[in-house]
């Protein structure tokens, strides 16, 4: 049976509404042990969540139940529903967030089983009363088919893919920035190993900046001006030592990236 | 025996006072479980810290310990308290942090014996000190009347209460603005359903704007100007949908807010 | 054996890498408990971090394993450390963060037993790939000689002292602001009982202020000036009652304060 839940969400750290889930959930399961992924996301912001999620899901322990709920539709006709893989589930609202789950073996379930839900007179707060009942009952042992039936019809999000311009030339974008202002973007380790063997000499293009060469580790240059390296989740990353990227380059998601020969 | 413990504090997430909490109690009892509620109220805001406790406490399992440490009256005359009602226990200042549990069948005990304090020689950190040691005992299963004597002479917070101005007339005020920038009232579902059965038709007045019907979930509105709803405190609510009302309609707590048939 | 495991970092609360090492540990350990004293340190400020560390750290039940991440180098030369004194364990970068720790009994192990590390194909993020593995498989029972060899050569931050100027002054400095704004100097509670025996004549000289007398609880003063605090780390500290210091005074770290009789 699961042990663990994971909590993602754009409720931030002041209001009750992180703590107020745990509270369903322990009162379901007092057994569980919830651990929090991130309440900071953007508000609202599906694709934001979808890459931190993608980014922390498989460290944890198989089994482990991720919930996550940045809902913008909340209450609304879109679905909650439980996505089952070989080694996660993943709890939610049907806008895409689990997008990243679509690529391996998986199977959607349309929650509906309102037995397992809070009761509650009002429809804004599905965390509270289908997302936390669901993942309590379900790390109980309720099985997924309890909750519903499988739907072929679920929300895909279409991440923005690099482009290869030519042999010499890839175009990604900056898709992740983060609490250091370091710029994740959308080029993969793999796409640039494609593109040459060294990639020390590489020339990356941000803003109006040119970037010689990938570094091994961030401390590598000397200089405060941008750098570049292979982040911790494979994906080529602007950054300057000690320094905040984000600020002084003034990137922001979306912003276009090149990788040269 | 209480397995678990809740903190709701004005702390913050940077300094390592909530840490040092939970050091505290799980030092007495490794067994029991600590679950943040909120570390950040507004820094010395005991009735933002009322209104996020009220909103969380009674989803916890019964005989939970709720800790809250809003005290800027720290070290002075103002005493530490145990709140003991039938499902719950509270431990914190008696500054009416408390107050909407004395509502219901409650007892108030004064926190005097010293015995299950941490020795210090300071008295600015009554969270370290006495709070946290007083919950982790009382998890451990310490009966309540070992922490000091019944009181009658507590504080109370008088929460502003909603004014029925006219057979076609309510009005209150905005009482808390949550992470996305909603701004709940203090009229209630019972106050709107006492004026009128259909909602839909009502106008909601708020700063010089006019909002026309309550929605049934925030997706409703296409628009993007101000919306109201009932929301999941069952409070009537000022949004604006993917958008921030308290930033878009300079709202703040303490803004009247009418409801019209 | 160890029963839980803190966590200290510059991470922030959005990105998933606090999230992503629990995770780590929790798949090795799924029984340890792992608790947050801050992700919210100063990007990069090894000093805050100890500080925060040196605060929290003895009110943890013996055995606990403190990791703390914060760590400009990671990826280059420097060394990761498990650090062994009598009753706890200390796991993160060899750059200082842990100095508080060696003015007592202990032994610096060189982490190299790459058996216990993430496989990883990059260099950012040793604290998924070094620091919580290790952390996790110690709190499993592996004894400490088994990640490496003892060392002799690690860094040591020196901490600023106060310097007693004259038998009636002592200079320090402010070394660390808190969530309300209240900054604390350097200047312990038996440095200034080694100045005088009746605190509440001294002055205090902050900025071109002058502060009389040392208050015992935060409350004692009823003006919105500056007062001054023995706070709950033993330190003298500037304060406004229900104000900030920090913004009022426009205080930051190193800046000068006196103690005069």
């Amino acid at each position: 049976m699961p042990d663990f839940i994971t909590l993602t969400t754009d409720f931030g750290l002041k209001d009750p509404f992180a703590g107020i889930m745990k509270g369903v959930i322990l009162n379901i399961n007092p057994e569980v042990e919830i651990i929090d992924i991130s309440h900071n996301v953007s508000p609202q912001n599906i694709i934001e969540a979808s890459l931190i999620l993608r980014d922390a899901f498989k460290f944890f322990p198989e089994k482990t139940i991720h919930v996550a709920v940045v809902d913008p539709g909340v209450g609304s006709l879109r679905k909650p529903i439980l996505v089952v893989t070989p080694e996660y589930y993943f709890i939610g609202p049907d806008n895409g967030i689990f997008s990243f789950a679509y690529q391996d073996e998986h199977r959607v379930i349309h929650i509906t089983a309102e037995n397992y839900f809070l009761k509650s007179e009002d429809t804004t707060f599905h965390g509270r009363d289908i997302f936390a009942p669901v993942a309590g009952w379900l790390s109980k042992g309720v099985t997924a088919d309890n909750f519903g039936s499988t739907i072929k019809d679920y929300l895909k999000i279409i991440f923005p893919k690099p482009k290869r311009i030519s042999d010499e030339l890839i175009e990604g974008e900056i898709i992740y920035i983060d609490n250091f202002g370091n710029a994740a973007s959308n080029i993969s380790r793999k796409e640039i190993g494609d593109l040459t063997s060294e990639p020390s000499n590489l020339k990356i293009l941000i803003k109006d900046k040119e970037i010689k060469g990938i570094n091994m580790f961030y401390a590598q240059t000397f200089d405060k001006g941008p750098s570049a390296i292979i982040n911790s989740s494979g994906l080529l990353e602007i950054y300057i030592y000690q320094g905040n990227a984000e600020k002084k380059l003034g990137l922001k998601r979306g912003d276009k990236i090149g990788v040269m020969v």
